[in-house]
Order: C-alpha cells, then structure tokens, then sequence
C-alpha cells in the first residue's frame, strides 16, 4: 500500500518526493510593507459516501480548502494533504481520488507540496479520510472581517443553495430526484479575486458549508454584533433541491453547499459587483439576498428570515448537524 | 460535541474563534534575501492506544510536525490541526489530548493558529485521529538535504533507539517490562537550534520515527546516492527496549522513535556538534554511529551494519510495518 501510494501521489501531484516538509517560496507582493502576511487552514473530509454526483472527496478536499483561504481574502498557494486509509481500501478507488485531487488542484491554480499517508485496520476507519491544510498570501489592502460589517450593507450570496448537501444525501440513501441534484463543488478563488477587484467593496466573506446559509448568517451577525435581515423570496433554491428537501422535511437554509460564497457588501458598491460576479462562471447566479438592518440592540446578533408570505421568522444555528458527514 | 469542542479548543490554543482561516504573519528575517522560505508540512497521527507511558497522541502530533519542520532547518513557527472525532469518544479523553496539545505547543515555542473537527458515526473510526500541519521559517545561510551529504560524514544520533515503539506497543498488548520503557515523545526544535549554531556542520538530519533508525538511514542512503555504514556496538539500544526486543523478535533498528534524530555532518565537525547537544536535555546521549562511506560503485544507496561479531549486514526496508499504527 505505502509502495502504491508513493507511486500514485508523487507523480499526481508532481512531487519529486514526499519528504518530511516541503520548502515553499512566498513571493513577494510588490506593494506589501513590512512583513508578509499569510492565511493558514486546516480541514478534514470525513464525506459519506466518498463518490457523489458532482465529485467525490478529493476534489471536494482540494476546493474547500482553497474556498476556506480564499475567503480570508488571500490567494491560496500550496497544500499539504494527509489521508488516513482503511485497510481494503481499493486502489482503484484511491486512485479515482488523486486524480481528482490532482485535477481540483491544477484547476484552482494550486500546489499539493506535501502529504502523509496513515492505513488503519479494517473497521477503524472509513474507507478513506482526507485532511487538506492550505497557505494563501494576503495582499496589501485587503481588509475582511466581522468589524467590517456596517448596518446598510448588502448580503450578497453567488449561487443557488442546497446542491452538495442534496447530491449527497441522495447518494448515500439511494434516492434519485428530478432535476438531478448535482454537487457545486468548486473553487472560489478565481471569482473572489474579480469581486475583490472592486477595492474596498467586499467587508467580508463566507462560504456557506456545514449548516449551510442560515448557520454562515448567523455566525456573521453573531461574530460582527448586527442583525442581518434576508429575504426568502430572493433565496435561489433550485427546484431540485426545493423538491428534494419538501419530501425529507429538510430546509435549504440548512444545507451544506460547497461552490458558493456569502458576501457582505458596501450597499453602494453592490449593483457592480453583481454585475462583476455575473461575468464569472461560478457568480452567474450572483445576487442580493438581504442586508444589514439597525435593528434594536435586542437584535444585535439576530438573523432574520422574510418569509413568502409576509412574516418574520428568527432563525437560529441547529442544536446538532441536519446531515452529518456531508464534508 | 461540537459546542463542547469549541469551548475547549478556543481557550486552550488563546484562539479568539475557529475560523476558516487563520491569519498569520512571517516574521522578517535580517539576512533573507529575496522572497522568504517557509517549510510545510503534513502529518496524520492514528496511534492505538491513544495514550501511553510518556504521551499521548495530543503532544505526539505536536512535537511530530514541530520535528518535521525542525528536520528542514526551520524554526517551527504556526501549527493548524484537524479533529476526526468518533461518536462516543469520551470528553474527559478530549480534554486531557488537547491540554497535552496545548502544553507541548506552548513547550515548543509554537502557537495553534487554526482548527478543524469533524465527527464520524459509532464504529467507522477509532476514539480519536489527530492531523497537525505546520509552517516554518528557514532562515538564510541554512542548505540541508541529501545533496549535501559527503564521503567520510559522520552519522550522528541525537540520544536512545526504540522507546517510543516499545512503550506503545508494550500498552497496546498489555505488557510490562523490567526496566519500564517510555515514550521519547519530544520537541526537537530547541537541540536543532543549538546545532545549526554551528554554520555549515549540519548536512542532512532527520528524525527515525515510523520505520526506525534502519529505514530512515536507507533513505538517505537512496536519496543521496551514498552508502552509509553504521556500527552496531554504537548504537544507543537501552536495556529495557533490548529485552523487549529479544522478547518479542523485534530488531530495535526498525522501531520507531519520536524524539531523536540523525544528522549526517562533516566529519570535521562531528566532535564539536556532538559536545553541543550535550548540553542540551534532549542531546545528553548524542554519539557518532557510523560515517558515509565511499564503497564502489554498487554500494550507492546502500545502508550497511557492522555487527557486533564482526561481519557486515545489508539493511534494507521493511516490506511492511513492523509494528502498525505506532504514531
């Protein structure tokens, strides 16, 4: 397995070998002053099943650690990756999924620089579980984050809700809906860099994965001390996902998306950067869903749903996870 | 869980929040020329039991990436880890790995900047899995790697063979033995410091973990294209791993090792380091084991053992693991 292993990553990932650490170069941003400035995460995929429509762990590793440091506003660079495999894995399977990795990997713009690889006894894994950590480099000028959150400003969202949460349900109970519901995996940050073109528009963003919109939202309005307002009517929810969702009794807001982003905008610079993520692929769907209300100082920290038909409803985090082990 | 997490996690690493990203910031070397270097690097820790004498898999994966960055001849700077949690895991264990985590980080100089949990369903994992990567600066002057290793260095080990194979192995089977055998689990970062104090001395290192002395000197010996021979009455086997050993047909050579490492160093200077990390805790048992030799032709990538009757073996790799999940 390690032999196979080796064989499969190092040529995948065009690693002349898997060394203890990897040396990377930053490169030096022209209008950086003083010391660079980095963003660093970590992430674990514990998917289930491991192939879904749409993709499959290892894309879906390589994109939302690209996603997690695009939404920190810096250009993601390099990954190391570290897999934990149960014994009788299949290799065709774990090769299926290098691929893939290797392919999200160049599609983003990307280096996997370094990796590890574990094997666990039959029954004390899963199949495969995959950790990605990434480096992204901040450029001079970008400033994100909750303390940018002004009462006024837009809620942009760049796609449509519910797909990845859906495509994998449906995989994993066998159920087949129509339209097909297919995953958004993708990498955000070829459209994160056009939306941040717009200087000083953006005052921050997220990606609404575990727990989908309605739990980002709530964590924006929690982390910035607003009360943030969105609109149902103005909520993209495929029909596929609407219909899916009706017969589980599951609600969009809640489920896990992974090739979207949630931004909150100047209310001034919203319409152009709108247009601006319309002339992206993954922003085709761009628009304004709510915003940031004044409210009383009892809504500070309250997310607020418009609904259909007229009233308001306060939406809260989930007490457990609707689906576990969607990412 | 997921609340219960989040309340330890926070507080034990001073993170404010667990966000997507972590921003960190490179501090500026005096003598960088150009772009700065950073080492990157990787590791899964699946280690059963998950606690044993000496540790447990909380400071194992911390000191592990600190050595692997230390390993690079970088300073150990900014460590990200990733939770994959079994359902029913008990809390109170959580607890005791994250303060092991915390106190091994602050030990070590590094902080925890980012952190990921996921939770898998009762039986498709095993109580805990642990992913730390980390980021290192590699301060100018400083060229390690197979390509600086030379004919006539000197092979150096920084202290004692086995333990920490031994001491989990011993806990994972129930065993006891006469003297007790613990893990050597340890940062290496400050011994490294002190040798790379030493400009230029220092040609290669690396730290025997999974594999043992054995398989890390035969890597060396392929990815430098030299022979190494080493003297088996020189190396460091104590007694309780010896009569674990003898007990169990191991050979100390191939059990792993947490916080040991070799370098492989001019010859004119190996006197000169070895007193060096004498001075420190972790260097008490520094010694020479064997040198680079030049051998012919045939010998390039060979690991040899003079053996204490006087002949010579072929070491070579393990096919498998010796011993499974021992980090």
């Amino acid at each position: 397995m390690h032999k196979m292993i080796r064989e499969h990553f190092a040529p995948a990932f065009n690693m002349g070998q898997l060394g203890d650490s990897a040396v990377i170069r930053i490169p030096i941003i022209n209008d950086a002053v003083g010391s660079p400035e980095l963003a660093f995460t970590t992430d674990s995929y514990v998917v289930s099943p491991l192939f879904f429509p749409g993709g499959n762990i290892g894309d879906l590793a390589i994109n939302g650690t690209v996603n997690d440091l695009s939404m920190a506003g810096s250009t993601p660079l390099y990954i190391a990756t570290g897999f934990i495999i149960e014994e009788g894995f299949p290799v065709n399977d774990l090769r299926r999924v290098i691929a893939s990795m290797a392919e999200a990997a160049k599609k983003a713009g990307v280096s996997v620089v370094a990796g590890d690889t574990k094997v666990v006894d039959k029954g004390k894994g899963d199949g495969l579980f995959i950790n990605t950590s990434g480096i992204g480099i901040i450029t001079g000028g970008c400033d994100l984050g909750p303390h940018r959150v002004m009462e006024g400003d837009k809620v942009i969202i760049s796609g449509p809700i519910g797909n990845h949460g859906i495509a994998v349900m449906a995989e994993r109970n066998g159920l087949a809906f129509d339209p097909p519901v297919v995953s958004d995996t993708a990498a955000l940050n070829g459209l994160v860099a056009e939306m941040l073109g717009i200087s000083g528009a953006v005052h921050m963003m997220r990606d609404p994965t575990r727990g989908g919109v309605a739990t980002t939202l709530k964590e924006i309005a929690l982390e910035s001390g607003r009360c943030i307002s969105i609109n149902e009517q103005l909520l993209p929810v495929p029909d596929g996902v609407r219909g899916a969702c009706d017969l589980l009794g599951l609600d969009p807001l809640y489920v896990a998306n992974e090739g979207i982003l949630l931004a909150i905008v100047g209310s001034g610079e919203a319409a152009r950067l709108i247009e601006k993520m319309k002339g992206h692929p993954l922003g085709a769907g761009a628009a304004v869903i709510g915003e940031v209300c004044c409210g009383e100082s009892r809504d500070r920290g309250m997310l607020l749903l418009k609904t259909v038909i007229g009233g308001t409803r306060i939406i809260d985090m989930l007490a457990g996870e609707q689906l576990p082990r969607i990412c």
